[in-house]
């Protein structure tokens, strides 16, 4: 443990873990106990040359047998074959169940890997290493692995907790431009669904945020983990409430379902879904034009996209239906929103007409 | 419910669900509520034949749209591919996490179909409807889900409760010769494990058994449930006591990989790994002679083999060896057995003796 180290916890009686953020982290999930226990280091071809090498001489100097797996970067490695791939390796590497799973990157490996430690010899330990913005906020906190199948995105997985999040503060810095500014969507969605401070704190440090200062991303940062900790705590198994943190998500994994995976990154898709389920909640529910400009403004104003343009998606809407009714949260293939009521407050559940569905669509993005 | 219910109960909180054997039983995990839900009903080969149809009829009868899959009948269905391919089967359907997965066949198929249903979504809901004795005895019960690798069986899985399971004892009718026996080796393992009374039972109802009296067999899938479902509500995943249930596993599992999946039924190379763990445990606990010979007798009497003959496994000691270093129980590549004092009394976790190993293996099966 450093000074740098500011832990949260995650509560979640015998699954409850923390999550460390900060610079120069300790890893505190290894004991001296593990000494000579297996650890299989999962990473991608973009981080690997990043913070691989020192991942391994730390998890080697605490006297763990390591084997490093790099599969490459982006998201159709999200794939039952790169799971099957990584078994094998396990195996090779002699994983048992006192072993440990490290996942060092972006969403895409948290997500791989998390699902193959919550599989593999029916779960071993994880420790989330996110090195992404969307990782560190989002998709390492919580416990949703997963991968995705030609019929969509994330619909095989599990729900399994970590146990420990290391969130290193310094990989902020190496992060391409478009990668930091998709993390964002998800930082601004926590403001949308939860925190209306939050929000206009992040309205009114525009500049400070773009420039990825540090004095703001740590506590911000922080804020993120705290509300989906909170979140998480009260419903594990999105039963309920936990559905709120898919604000934007039902048409954004259709429009990454529809472009194929890695035409968009998952935060621009889900800026995109914010821009749509904002427009949608003016309508249905009472959300005020001026709340619906204000997050139409931070998402633009952060460089995200609010329409796909000429780059454009299948402006086809029949085939975006489609894809939104194997979304995870629809009920026999009608698609369930979240929507805003306004800024810091939203509703789950929502299924909103079809042809309100239809002509927002429409109005928006063709 | 019928008259010909008898109904246990397993206990595990908010996961705890009902094992009804007997004849003509009635679903209870569908409701009224469920009408129009997705079913996607897992099969194989070999048991479609049997009772595909009436299970088709019998979900359409309670309202849900019903979608058959039939896999391969054999262990080689337990793959990462055969479940890759349940899911798009699944996706194809329309599951959402409203659905229920049905696993209607022997332990393949209820491993198999586990598996997919604790991973598809995040989870659905699972029924068990168990047409093997191993299967109603074993697989069904305690949620153990899992597929094999190459490297492996089992090494890929879930701990994953069922909402339900359904014995009918009238499947067990229609069992061929081979696979009634394999079964068997299950049922006298819970008397070695647990329960002496349940051991001289068999012994003395060897005639009854053999010719499948359903006098005796009703109480006895009981009775053997019952021990299981205590075992798991002790420990649910495995950290402890649990382990029990896998006497003669270690060799019996390293048979089967070494010999290729197929070659012998799991029980057959169960019955054998008994055999191994008895000799071993005359030599590092205290079981006596009389017990060991009762063992080995009871498992010839019912037609299961103690070694495997001419047609055999490869007598090579080191494949067996490396193959019981990547069995579950293994820690650091060190395999663990379940050793038995006497019959009705085991303990688990023991190591033994590398020579002790590897010359009991060469007195009996070289």
């Amino acid at each position: 443990m450093t000074d740098n180290d500011e832990t949260l916890q995650v509560e979640l009686d015998e699954r409850s873990y923390p999550i460390r953020i900060g610079t120069d982290l300790a890893v505190g999930c290894i004991s001296e106990a593990d000494r000579g226990q297996r650890a299989l280091l999962v990473t991608d071809a973009n981080v690997e040359p990043l913070y691989g090498k020192s991942w391994e001489a730390k998890l080697d100097a605490l006297g763990l047998e390591v084997r490093k797996e790099t599969v490459p970067a982006g998201e159709s490695s999200k794939s039952v074959d790169m799971a099957a791939k990584l078994y094998d390796a396990a195996a090779a590497a002699g994983l048992d169940r006192n072993a440990i799973v490290v996942a060092l990157g972006g969403g895409v490996v948290g997500d791989l890997a998390g699902f193959v430690a919550a599989t593999y010899l029916r779960g071993v330990r994880l420790l989330q290493v996110p090195t992404s913005l969307l990782a560190m906020v989002d998709s390492s906190v919580g416990g949703k692995t997963g991968v995705n199948i030609g019929a969509g995105k994330n619909l095989v997985g599990s729900f399994y907790q970590p146990v420990e999040v290391i969130a290193d503060l310094d990989t902020l810095a190496s992060l391409p431009e478009r990668e930091y500014v998709a993390g964002l969507a998800e930082v601004i969605k926590y403001g949308i669904i939860w925190d209306a401070e939050l929000f206009s704190k992040l309205e009114a440090n525009m500049d400070a945020l773009l420039a990825r200062d540090r004095d703001l991303l740590g506590p911000l940062v922080r804020r993120c983990c705290e509300i989906k900790a909170e979140v998480v705590a009260i419903d594990e198994r999105e039963s309920g409430v936990r559905a709120i943190l898919n604000y934007g998500h039902t048409l954004g994994h259709a429009i990454e379902q529809v472009c194929g995976y890695g035409g968009w990154l998952h935060g621009e898709a889900v800026s995109m879904g914010m821009h749509y389920a904002t427009a949608l909640s003016t309508k249905v529910k009472d959300l005020s034009g001026e709340d619906a400009g204000r997050i139409d403004a931070l998402l633009s104003g952060c460089g995200l996209p609010l329409v796909p343009g000429e780059s454009g998606i299948p402006g086809d809407w029949s085939a975006i239906r489609a894809a939104m009714a194997t979304d995870k949260k629809s009920q026999r293939s009608v698609p369930r929103f979240v929507l805003a009521e306004q800024i810091g407050s939203v509703v789950f559940g929502c299924e909103g007409a079809e042809d309100e569905l239809e002509t927002t669509y429409r109005e928006r993005f063709t």
